[in-house]
């Protein structure tokens, strides 16, 4: 079966909603396989129904408890519900992947939840494309709920969770020194607050402290964002978030905050897009990987620094694309 | 004065140990101003004599308070220390300077302690390539010990912490259901582990737990990574984190651990320009913004997909590089 075949079955799958299809769908969009910009293509014009769910916070601080949770809440509405937990920070070993295997007891049996770990492979990322690639996948396999959820606070969960409808950020009771510079952080990408282990020491004042962050109004659009608090393992606030998650959708979709947000969206996902595609062709040239690892070596034992390096590399880029269109040329 | 002897200038500023002429340079840098990659060629060759210390670790593990302690060790034994905070989930305000208003009543009117802040500018990224780009500056300055502090836990600040001679990871006690997570991340990259506030319940748990995943070795080479209990606020246990870092930088430039860390550094720095270099390349060709802005729009509302929007970028690159080089030819 030729690779145009292939996808068109694997979309056809996908459209009807076989979760086989969509985790080999993944696993090619993670991959970055032959076919695999083909396939998004493809993709594309059967997704945006879903609801994408960015869920981050401060490691410890409940979340996958809390997404299990909230998960379930979706399921006894019916929903179908897609979950991508993102681990950027482990790049070998399968720090994701013992999160799965700890969740599958709970939500694991159920055929209308989707479960999958994303981590980071090598040097060149992509995680950030690859996992919204994933979440268009869900979407077009009828998922209605999508919740993307990151273990770490980096710059890259931020983007991600950046790129779903709504953003939840997960914070606890006082979470010591730190805070002032998280909470900066967060403020602006923020749509629903959660104070998780609420039962804990210190949510009063947590509270307030955010309250206050949050009246400086840091955000770009007029929203006022809920503050739930939850106690994801006794199963306490979950509704209220799910509430609140509604809320901001409706008002997104009322008041056209979702437009401009949406805009900002697809740019960053082109950018991220073009970035990876930038990279892997600079390195696709005749005797690129040779090169970088040669200078590599000089630029350890400073022979050479790294951006001369860098414009060698480029220089090598332009004469491979020169020869080549000359061959073109004859 | 052209670029080239302002930068002349400034270079024999900095070597000379001048704090305003760093702090110049790494704005410089930071800003991806003309001439800053002419300015890093001329530093590379005095960089490369200080040690450089990263501290990783989640929000609220009391970091910031362990790298001024540490920095206080550093001082009492005459060496000069430069401290990069590196704030990557801040995209817009102010939460690294936040952290510096903090430092400065404790560290700041001490000449021979440089801080500086460093956050992310906009879409295109750079943070991690502008943080090594200060440490270097710092490091041909004189600066003996360089700490690079990340606030949070995720791919950029592991990369980031990846780039140190040695990497500090900073637990603390009972650190709720993430950890598990975490750990896998941080087991490959921990050359030595902190567990912080170890006057807190659970420390023994978490150093059995710790001690159980370290004997797992992830690592690729044979060190043994210590574990040092500190409580930072109370200055305990610092003397003995600062040993079993000198410690690790011993064994490293003994049996060689250190080349091949060198090359792995080198190739990500490379990667890191060539990525950032290609971006910028690329949006810089005539009507590259008007042209990622109409697209953005249609990627929003459907029109297209971000795939094929990506190709007629790379397409209208090419066609502009042809034109050129077809003008150069005339």
């Amino acid at each position: 079966m030729n690779l145009v075949a292939e996808n068109a079955s694997l979309i056809d799958r996908i459209t009807a909603g076989d979760a086989r299809a969509v985790a080999r769908a993944i696993s090619k969009v993670e991959d970055g396989v032959q076919g695999a910009a083909e396939l998004m293509k493809e993709i594309f014009p059967h997704a945006g129904r879903g609801l994408v769910i960015g869920i981050t916070g401060a490691p410890g601080a409940g979340k996958s408890s809390l997404v299990d949770k909230l998960a379930l809440v979706y399921r006894r509405q019916g929903e179908r519900v897609g979950i991508i937990a993102v681990d950027p920070s482990s790049p070998f070993s399968g720090g994701a992947i013992l999160g799965d295997r700890i969740r599958m007891q709970a939500l694991g049996l159920d055929k209308g939840v989707f479960i999958r770990s994303m981590a980071t492979r090598g040097n060149l990322g992509g995680l950030a494309r690859a996992t919204v690639d994933a979440v268009a996948i869900l979407d077009a396999a009828g998922y209605a709920r999508i919740i993307i959820e990151t273990v770490g606070v980096g710059q890259d969960e931020v983007e991600i969770v950046k790129a779903a409808d709504v953003s939840v950020v997960v914070l606890v009771p006082g979470m010591g020194d730190d805070i002032q510079a998280i909470k900066a952080g967060i403020m602006e990408i923020g749509d629903v607050f959660v104070i998780n282990k609420a039962d804990r020491e210190g949510v009063y004042a947590t509270e307030k402290e955010l309250e206050a962050l949050l009246s400086l109004n840091a955000r770009h659009d007029d929203w006022q964002p809920a503050i739930v608090k939850t106690i994801a393992t006794e199963n306490k606030g979950i509704e209220e978030l799910a509430k609140s998650i509604e809320e901001f959708r409706n008002a997104q979709l009322e008041n056209k905050l979702g437009v401009e947000r949406r805009r900002a969206i697809a740019r960053w996902r082109i950018l991220e897009l073009l970035r990876e595609r930038l990279l892997a062709d600079a390195l696709s040239v005749d005797g690129a990987s040779e090169r970088l690892e040669t200078l590599a070596g000089k630029v350890a034992t400073k022979e050479r620094d790294p951006y001369s390096a860098v414009e060698e590399i480029l220089k090598a880029g332009v004469r491979s694309q020169n020869s080549e269109s000359g061959r073109r040329r004859d």
